[in-house]
């Protein structure tokens, strides 16, 4: 199995004798020692208008990552592509890819909260086309070495030539986040990678693992099952006392989540509904034994890439690395038999 | 009197057997070194469509020079509003901010380039527009602690608080180039700091910053030097055969910039006819002897935060630092006398 991680740093505003930076330098740390202690790569999410400091300019806290490492992959988990004109954001992750000499993982997303579209002032009816057309454009821009023009709803572009080029060609792997059988098959269709939420049931990411799978030898490729990313969350307790906080913290976070994600006349479209007892399920939160038990049940269900937001802090990413890691990185990856 | 670099780095596209990510490269040690000698600041351009590699995500690459270092101010020089959704910008720079301890200084322009203009599709003629625009939009951004909506010629905002904050208070200095004493003059009453160009001569200089002086100590404030950055070409060079090709080169880069600014109908409108014979008397090149010379004459002339633009590459930038900065540091900044 290959670990790595996944998560956000966090950095807020408007609240007086915080050290807004702070956040941010834990967050660099974390990575450069989780570098040192065996992970492959750390996936940052991004987000606008929060509230709460989640990460907004992710190339830029990734560049930063990017100068203190030097294996780590940068993944984004994911970027939206309806906020950016998908010309500069070509640029930028050409930038970063040479510069860390072909380590970006570029995860991409059509987006999935109320407030950012009402934010940006974007309708969420567009949000299919709006990310339609800038995936087009930025690869265009990221493989043509000859001028070219694009006139779409939402973007014009006349006779250019994008700058500078990707260090991975033809350009960094794409990574997309999906759950329902549709939307899986149509990331296998597209070539992506894939990332699976953090929330979903071992068994179901077994379902999932094994439709991305079939889908993928349907078209003739190779299944890799290091080309699916599993989001989950950690956090080594020892105690019941702190198993209860942390499953209590947890159970906060998504319901905050869901508030930002929910539309004034209803949920959010996509988005599942979880009880407390679902979102506690999927998290990988217990003393050293259970957890190695979980991330067993895991792997038995096709699972051998895994991204750990720690919950934990670094004394998890530490505990896990030392204590766990070993066990699960030491035989060949098996394919998924989900 | 101080100084810092100006430059860009280059990463060409499309020629087979280059490795594009090594001028990177080459540019992030040249600035670690920089910093170790003495220089105060790097400043970098941003480009788009040049076809000859100029940086395009400049806030990318400052961010992973930042990342290098630990004192170097962190410069563009400048970014053109114009392209930038002034939301997601003021979050990239907000980053930097934070992640650099307060090191961001964000020089901006209108963008004078018509094939910038013309590969984003945005007329030249809205070009002061979109700059005050997106201005007042990522001031609000930076300063507003409370929901904001915008509505706007070009850009719409409902409801936002935009994270991180700063780390500079009420946001990083702002600097925007001029040449016009009209426009001078209201760069002075913006309170913005001036950018001067690396074309003017020395005479130019000298009144430039006396109207900067003098419309600043108009408006009540104390006139700092410091706030005015003087670009210029350097280049140590010891035999005229040397000094022939250096101005060869430099004649030739000023000529491929103007045929990127260059109207199909005629010449970019704010951009000054030079003879070769001009655009050389601007540069410092010579031998040690003779740049320490003009360097005295710029001081002079007022200039005493100069941005230098090594054309000479590493060893002339180690050379300036070792055989000309001590005599020009080790004295107290003077009022300009221009």
């Amino acid at each position: 199995m290959r670990f790595g991680l996944f998560g956000s740093a966090q950095a807020r505003r408007g609240v007086p004798d915080v050290d807004s930076g702070a956040g941010f330098r834990e967050f660099v740390e974390n990575n450069v020692e989780a570098e040192a202690l065996g992970y492959h790569s750390t996936f940052i999410v991004e987000h606008h208008f929060t509230g709460f400091g989640q990460i907004s300019a992710t190339l830029n806290l990734l560049t930063w990552v990017g100068a203190r490492t030097t294996t780590l992959r940068l993944g984004t988990a994911v970027i939206v592509l309806a906020w950016h004109n998908p010309v500069l954001l070509a640029e930028q992750v050409a930038t970063l890819d040479l510069l860390s000499g072909g380590r970006v993982d570029f995860g991409i997303g059509k987006g999935y909260r109320y407030n950012e579209f009402a934010g940006f002032a974007t309708p969420m009816e567009d949000a299919d086309a709006r990310f339609d057309e800038s995936l087009e454009v930025m690869r265009t821009a990221w493989t043509s070495d000859v001028p070219w023009s694009h006139r779409g709803t939402y973007w014009q572009f006349d006779n250019v030539v994008v700058e500078p080029p990707t260090a991975q060609k033809p350009h960094p792997p794409l990574w997309m986040g999906a759950g329902s059988p549709a939307s899986i098959r149509k990331v296998a269709a597209l070539g992506f990678n894939l990332l699976l939420d953090q929330y979903a049931s071992i068994q179901q990411i077994g379902e999932r693992i094994a439709i991305f799978k079939t889908e993928v030898e349907a078209r003739g490729r190779v299944f890799d099952p290091m080309n699916v990313g599993v989001t989950r969350s950690i956090n080594i307790v020892t105690t019941p006392a702190d198993l209860e906080r942390a499953m209590a913290n947890r159970v906060a976070g998504r319901r905050r989540i869901d508030r930002l994600a929910t539309r004034p006349d209803g949920p959010g479209s996509n988005r599942a509904q979880l009880s407390d007892a679902e979102i506690c399920a999927s998290a990988l939160y217990g003393t050293p034994d259970e957890v190695g038990r979980m991330m067993q049940s895991l792997r038995a269900a096709g699972a051998e890439y895994v991204l750990l937001n720690s919950a934990g802090g670094r004394p998890t990413l530490r505990r896990f690395a030392q204590e766990l890691m070993p066990a699960f990185s030491d035989v060949a990856p098996v394919a998924a038999d989900g």
